[in-house]
């Protein structure tokens, strides 16, 4: 009898689907049963006897993947983005009549980005001045990045909550733009480098000291140990997972 | 009727001390009572009617300060080193008798630093590789520093607890010491360099991504926000605390 | 017979000058022959028979002062902003009367910082992409700093000279500000940190590589070194020298 | 009549060969008119018309591939090891009785990490202290890498022609290995991490000030631009060259 977590990759024809696709052939514990494309019919899911559903498509198809999993008794780890309150809604309904599902959605997988950005929330309201450099390849269309804003606004948050006034900044003259991006009051800078793949930077300080926390993204396999601790873990987390965070060890 | 704290320094001729006598005079909600160096009788700390005790003295005069301070019902924040498993003890004793006493024993008040040691051994076992650089003023007479040796020992703990295998390192051919000392397995590295204060890096590394975590010193005046959040929490809180991370706010 | 250099200190109540004062005092070779401050006559750098004069003074004073040394015969060694191009042309005008006096207008006495511009002007056309990031303390009233935006327009001038093209940058939606100050088509991003001095950052990428230059400035000493080399030097550099790296050997 | 300037790599099944391959062939103003393996005889390069032929293959091999290209008029980029003392003063002695073919042997392509090496031998005399950290990938062999070497050995030149004394360091209570490897008096880390591929920092440090000059290699590509730059300058340049530094107009 198969010890073995049966595990379908849905857009496995997609860089991060492919590479998913990689990840969970090699890994221990874990056998593929299915790898879909967009042409493929969900039911091979029921056919294979899938247990995970790893969802790396689009927003379009995202909502249709998971609920089908859900209804036929699988978990599921999606890193597919627009996941907004309507949707989010309707899924936790859904949950709610399947209790013993599980459903992790992730923005990000990389587990070195997940931990920078639960300190940098954890060190928030330690500091009296809080900035974030984010540095990405030049082919990138959006400035800041998705990650710096989500960043910001939870430090934002931490420091409101903490009652922590904001950072001392004595800036008269200025050239337009030098200061950065203003998120909820933390200025957010965004380099564009040949070389570069994507890289953040979170600095605090106080009067006679810094900190600094830091997180390089070199390539697509540095979301695939993010992805294997999804699936080794949903099974025992029924019900909503927002982020993956969620599934780390980071109290005490 | 006074609201103020009443707040007493000993080893107030040091510059740790020094320093501290500045700050506690300009902190608000907190009066300065005495300011002791080492011909001072101890006597006077009761006769200023102090409430928190702080010992920044030497290794062969805090245990005697600590003791006269929890015998007479008063708190103490220590951040002189020289605390053995046997003096440790014996003050574990002592509070015994004096439940209401509180005394924190902290190796380090700079607020950054504590945070970045925290942080470095929650990451710890999520990652394949970590090594530590730190790196100092060419004045300091050992290598490496007492907080990178603790860095490294709590960071060893955490990877062995969770079963993670040692680090990847293929060296076969090693100029004697170019891959560092070897703390419990971790590699740490020390600079000295003219012009640095007191830098420390820890390092994590993946398959395609990379988690840095960095704290500066640029002065002593890095660990006043420390003592001063120690005076002020200590009276809540009966009983030995080591390190100043037992009155951070870490959790959830 | 004496073989030590006569210097005198000009604004020697400041904090430059008197760390100036300081640093002449315990130089080797030198003797502190005079430290004047605002109310000094400058009669007394004959009285004294100051050989060179460091002038750390005010925009307002600085320009009699160095007509005062050079018609005395005396080299000087300014570090004192104000200098436009009509007091520029009109000490030419003078030094063309006195061909054996010396002067070095400097407006940066930091060696590291020098030579790290050096370098990045330099650099500068070997890439496809270059941004600066600059961090100071809390209390800097303008971003960018001076030295950026001067690093900022040498990296542009030798890109052009070379006829490198514009860095590439694919951004189609842009955060106001998250893209930094744009000097002459560089990016410079401006950091106001607690705990900061002043550093400085020039990144340069190429598809697969970096290079990253990186200069800080601790405190007030970085710049002493840089002035000791200027009143070692100006002696046998007669005529004007703008700018300390014209006294560094950086040749082949 | 063609303008194309006619290149033939050899090595071509290596890595570094494959990509000077697809790198020639991709290059404006430069046409692959061959692309030889091990197996294949060096008369190609002579049929083909070759007029620049670069050698990436093996220590074995280069010696000879070299004199072949030469003694036919060609010149040659060369990015094999092995060159020893013998085997360079033989092939002076071949240019000698060709005064018009040009070879560059260049131990790295890398411009950023040519630039990095030559500002930090420039910038070696005028800091007290200085240190090398480099960091790889964890399957690398030997510690600390060829490049730390050389740039370890070129600093330490730096100094001693400058009259520098040793740096600072008052290191007395030392765990082996702790302060690196010493190589010729400058201290040496080597940093192995997963994810990594090839970095090094140098570190200056004088009282109040520090210079860091990082570099960082992500992938083979780096080397591309350099290779490039041989090609298209080695014709102007009759004799040998070692090191890519020679063609780079760093002077002024």
């Amino acid at each position: 009898m198969s010890e073995m977590l049966k595990v379908a990759v849905l857009g496995a024809n997609g860089r991060m689907g492919a590479a998913a696709v990689d990840a969970v052939g090699e890994a221990a514990g874990m056998e593929l049963v299915a790898a879909l494309g967009r042409a493929d019919s969900l039911e091979m899911l029921r056919d294979c006897g899938a247990e995970v559903v790893v969802d790396l498509t689009v927003p379009s198809a995202t909502e249709a993947n998971v609920r089908f999993a859900v209804e036929h008794g699988m978990d599921v780890v999606v890193g597919t983005s627009g996941w907004d309150a309507v949707r989010l809604e309707s899924l936790q309904a859904l949950l709610a009549d399947h209790p013993e599902s599980g459903v992790l959605i992730a923005p990000n997988f990389a587990l070195g980005s997940v931990l920078a950005t639960h300190f940098a929330t954890k060190a928030a309201k330690y500091f009296d001045s809080v900035e974030i450099i984010e540095l990405h390849h030049p082919a990138k269309v959006d400035a800041p990045s998705g990650t710096a804003l989500r960043t910001a606004e939870l430090i934002a948050a931490a420091r409101r909550a903490a009652g922590v006034p904001a950072a001392p900044d004595a800036t008269e003259t200025e050239l337009d733009g030098a200061r950065g991006a203003s998120v909820e009051g933390i200025p957010v800078h965004s380099v564009r480098l040949a070389g570069l793949v994507a890289h953040q930077e979170v600095l605090f300080g106080n009067a006679g000291e810094g900190l600094k926390i830091r997180h390089d993204s070199f390539n697509l396999g540095s979301f695939m140990p993010g992805v294997l601790l999804g699936v080794r873990t949903v099974g025992t987390r029924p019900g909503l997972t927002l982020g993956l965070d969620g599934y780390l060890d980071l109290e005490g």
